[in-house]
């Protein structure tokens, strides 16, 4: 809510009870995981099941009918952005896409808060993708329109943690009591950390694998444990591949290492190919947020366990009911 | 209307009177605040002060269903183009974005006729933003269907001195008889120079403020002039800050000086801040057409004066009522 | 249709049988002008001929109301992009335009056949420019949604040849029976030789125009003479410009050629003005699938026998028509 700068007229946003039968989200912003309770999930896979319903069956809705988005991209992200605009549109509203805002008032000195402050002028709601970590809380502090956070830097990237999740409940089930290996870059992949708060909240065996030198940070293992979580790390992912509920895989980039022998050495501990995947349960999912670069031969596509194309419809899912709860219209 | 390469079924533009009750924007270009009389501002006020009603109800209506606006920015404006689109979904409207011409046919060599030929065969209303003078009326003389200048370079930006002159009769409730100062670069600046052009309109008082080489240009001062308004030239705003009803504010560019002593014995002159703003009437407006890089502060933001974000606003509406009147819908 | 990857639940695509009432359309692809038979075109061009109507009427409709498409280019074509959305649009339908690959998960690394099943878990059909020959097909390989083939570099770029012929029975009344002159770069035109092949399907006689090393490969040549057709080869247009009932120009490049001298000596062989228009037949089209750079004059656009702009305008209806038959509302 608007510290500064809050316009005379704040014909917008009201102040509902957080018990109402929205959960609380009507209005708010979406800016980290943290703002996510076991019930506050529970009732946006609720609602996120109920969009999946009827885009199977009418394609779209006019819930959001009159209502405008503002996509406001200050780095690419063909998919994000994409999912964002497919939801929106899907409700019935309508989205304002700014991908260019290198080209912009952005480079000829604004500051994002008078951006912002421009922007929520012409819509409803304003979905923020930007490279520096905090973004999206500065752009919420001078908001009077609610404020998803599409990925801010190293920082978060509440939706996408929030796909995860529901794709791993829509797979197998349930949340409480798997097995969870996460692979690859887990010290930098801001996508492993949201979603290990995620599972932290429900009683899940959390299996981290790594190379040494991207383990998860230390700070990190220890919450965990803290709340009564196993939390094993290893370095090749053979040792865990038979145990796994869920295999959710990152990429390790060459660029992180110094010595290239290293990587020479680790970089196939991380590459899933259907020759790993005959270690594997025949109940799992294997996820991956998307794009790979060889982490995950195509030769894995044809396996029935490969979750990481259902996990970017859920993304829209996901985001939809999102918009709709914000907007009040869930 | 097209002097030549007219094609030989022209099914949409019709010869309306001009006393037709649409005030004869029907079908019309809008290239310039020269076309606007008291009458048709008032007309045009009238309409946006509707659509402001409708938002504030509905959020949109279904007016323009069916028409398809081409967002045509040959140089990249976030705000302008946020604003014509978001006038355009408001009223029902489609919109096709068209931001990276520098990379398409026009950089083939294709010429601006052309490109406005061929996109009128798609849309009802093209939307110009263009980097030379004049383009918009070339455009206008080969295309059929109406042309909308949002920006040619230092010639015309119609719709920020309407959407300006808008705020100014919202904020204080009418247009005769204020005292408005108009500050900082007014050499170069087109904002001022359209919006100096419609409060000529009415009976206003002008103060023009600015360092000596940013002077308003002396043609411009002696027409003011010749039309009876009182016009003075002062070089520091303290001069004129306790009389002025409006304050509108642009930004004096380092660049503009050759000599950067003179630019740092003047920049003070030309800053808004809270402390300047003790010396200001109770009742009047600080403005800007934004972006700001620093000549407003951000304390004025807290100040009920500041209206340079319901300006924003107010430009969607004004831009909803342009929409509505051209293609007959008003 | 996906021979690896095909998600578990493939809800979109069912097997009509190809004599159904929509000729055999929905569900399919757009990939080539191969896949069109005479009752094939003759059944888009009629539902084309009723999307005219439509909009001339109306401007839009709601067919394709729910209805989301992926405008994906991954290199610029204002044009056929423009096009396609007003397509969509006017049909009610939603676009995702995405022309900003270079910048996104493409640049990443991230392979075509990942990127078309990512976006087609947002959207409902794919409209898909690509610089590389081939890349439609691996798209549609990959896709469970529709692909349309919008241009794959020297490939196919199949709903311009489908306007193109369009607009010559549109103009002319029939395709049988016709002398097309097709003038300038014959070489590396895929225009021309997509359009070519559709004329074969019809008693044409060719003029071939071109300079000698610009000529239509051999093998073309020895195809439509092999089908029965006369196939005249001249290096003037001055030589056919009496008989042709169509004159179909496009550009010739001078970096085509390594003797600049041989460029001046026959570059006005291939220029229309108007007094090339006086030795012309009353009743015949010109054609161009601009943009044009100097190959037509201006002159030429006052002349009723112009038909490049009515082109652009048909490229819509029959984009309209293609998506409503794809997507089973035509």
């Amino acid at each position: 809510m608007a510290a500064i700068g809050a316009p005379a007229h704040n014909h917008y946003r009201s102040n509902q009870p957080s018990d109402h039968a929205d959960n609380g989200f009507y209005g708010q912003d979406i800016l980290s995981v943290r703002q996510f309770s076991r019930e506050k999930l529970s009732y946006i896979f609720g609602v996120a099941g109920e969009m999946e319903t009827l885009v199977r069956r009418f394609g779209s809705a006019d819930l959001l009918s009159g209502k405008v988005l503002a996509n406001l991209f200050y780095e690419p992200s063909t998919r994000t952005a994409s999912s964002f605009m497919a939801a929106m549109v899907r409700l019935g509203g309508r989205v304002i896409p700014i991908n260019e805002v290198h080209y912009s008032s952005v480079s000829k000195g604004e500051s994002l808060p008078d951006t912002i402050r421009t922007l929520e002028c012409y819509t409803d709601i304003i979905v923020l993708r930007h490279p520096e970590m905090g973004a999206a809380q500065i752009a919420a502090d001078y908001a009077r329109k609610p404020i998803i956070n599409a990925g801010d830097g190293v920082g978060e990237h509440p939706t996408q943690a929030l796909l995860d999740l529901y794709t791993i409940t829509r797979e197998l089930g349930k949340l409480d009591g798997l097995k969870v290996a996460m692979v690859g870059d887990l010290k930098y992949g801001r996508t492993v950390h949201s979603l290990t708060r995620l599972l932290s909240l429900y009683s899940t065996d959390f299996y981290f694998v790594s190379p040494d030198i991207l383990r998860l940070p230390a700070d990190m293992v220890a919450e965990v444990r803290a709340r009564g979580h196993r939390a094993i790390e290893v370095e090749d992912v053979h040792e865990v591949i038979g145990e796994a509920d869920v295999l959710y895989v990152t990429r390790v980039q060459k660029e992180r290492f110094n010595d290239l022998a290293v990587y020479e050495s680790v970089k196939n501990h991380y590459v899933v190919d259907p020759e790993l995947m005959t270690a594997a349960k025949e109940k799992m999912v294997v996820m991956h947020p998307l794009p790979r670069v060889g982490e995950i031969s195509y030769g894995v596509d044809r396996d029935p366990r490969e979750a990481y194309f259902r996990q970017m419809e859920n993304g829209m899912f996901i985001r939809m009911a999102l918009l709709a709860a914000v907007l009040g219209k869930a």
